[in-house]
């Protein structure tokens, strides 16, 4: 690092419409992964890009209400302008390759990157239909000691951990 | 996977107000990381919660614009129901344990986590600005084929693409 800096006024203004726009997981296959975090989780297809030439295909999803009209210019740049966007990576062949081992979730070693999660209203009534759906869990809501907080595994072992804005407040300010 | 099934309408109301709340990376130093996250991306920090017992501390930053007064139930609340949040998670002891190797980025083997990108109004301005702050990159603007499209490093080595919008759209449609 330097010893460039900047008043917060000037980091504001350098910065302004800054997004945090995206999360991208390596994924194996797109048609798992796909019925997992539209069906399961409820997010939309934002947009699906090839590149042909570097042999994958990206696929972003979001909880977006309104997906507006537009050709796929427009369609495009809307997409890369939303906030939280989950952006699922597949290289083509992972999904029949049978010598390919998987993805690493980063939390055994070495680790790194932990989970994505999502709030939801009702961690309990959420649970109760993911388990419907087969999803593993790797804590259920009334696990150890941090009551009404679940962790749940997407179709590559990548761990999500399922909240409520009201639960995981009365967990912290317990602690 | 089980045969559950529900009709797009179920799945629309059972998942509804469902928020992409957060992306969870280990960090070895919040003092460098909190300068990163805050002055050279400007995000902010929205919640700082201590865990004493398993003794590490959460770190919320966002862009968010606003953050509303309130007592601590409130704001955790708030920052709780937030979209597209960094949570930065700091093991106590590893900015001073010279044992600690670092964490893995997930783009080597094993492989996973990919990077979170942001959507900035200009990469090349952006990319100026961060080399003034002495940021690594891991692909200038115009390095290769995707011209307008830069990779950075977080302070942990985590990768963030930096994007425009417009930039990518480009990019894409070009494929």
């Amino acid at each position: 690092m330097s010893n460039y800096s900047e008043s917060p006024e000037q980091i504001s203004q350098a910065t302004n419409n800054y997004v945090m726009q995206q999360t991208m997981l390596r994924i194996k296959d797109p048609k798992v992964s796909l019925e997992f975090y539209q069906n399961v989780l409820g997010m939309k297809l934002l947009g699906k890009y090839d590149f042909p030439t570097m042999q994958f295909t990206l696929y972003f999803l979001g909880y977006e209400q309104e997906i507006p009209e537009g050709d796929a210019k427009e369609k495009t740049q809307w997409v890369f302008g939303r906030s939280g966007l989950i952006e699922l990576t597949h290289n083509w062949g992972t999904e029949t390759d049978e010598s390919f081992t998987g993805y690493h979730d980063g939390n055994t070693d070495p680790r790194g990157f932990g989970h994505i999660g999502i709030s939801v209203p009702d961690v309990y009534a959420a649970s109760e239909r993911f388990k419907k759906y087969g999803v593993e869990f790797v804590k259920q809501p009334d696990d150890g000691s941090m009551k009404g907080l679940a962790f749940i595994k997407d179709p590559d072992g990548y761990w999500i951990e399922v909240l409520s804005a009201q639960g995981i407040t009365d967990i912290i300010l317990s602690q």
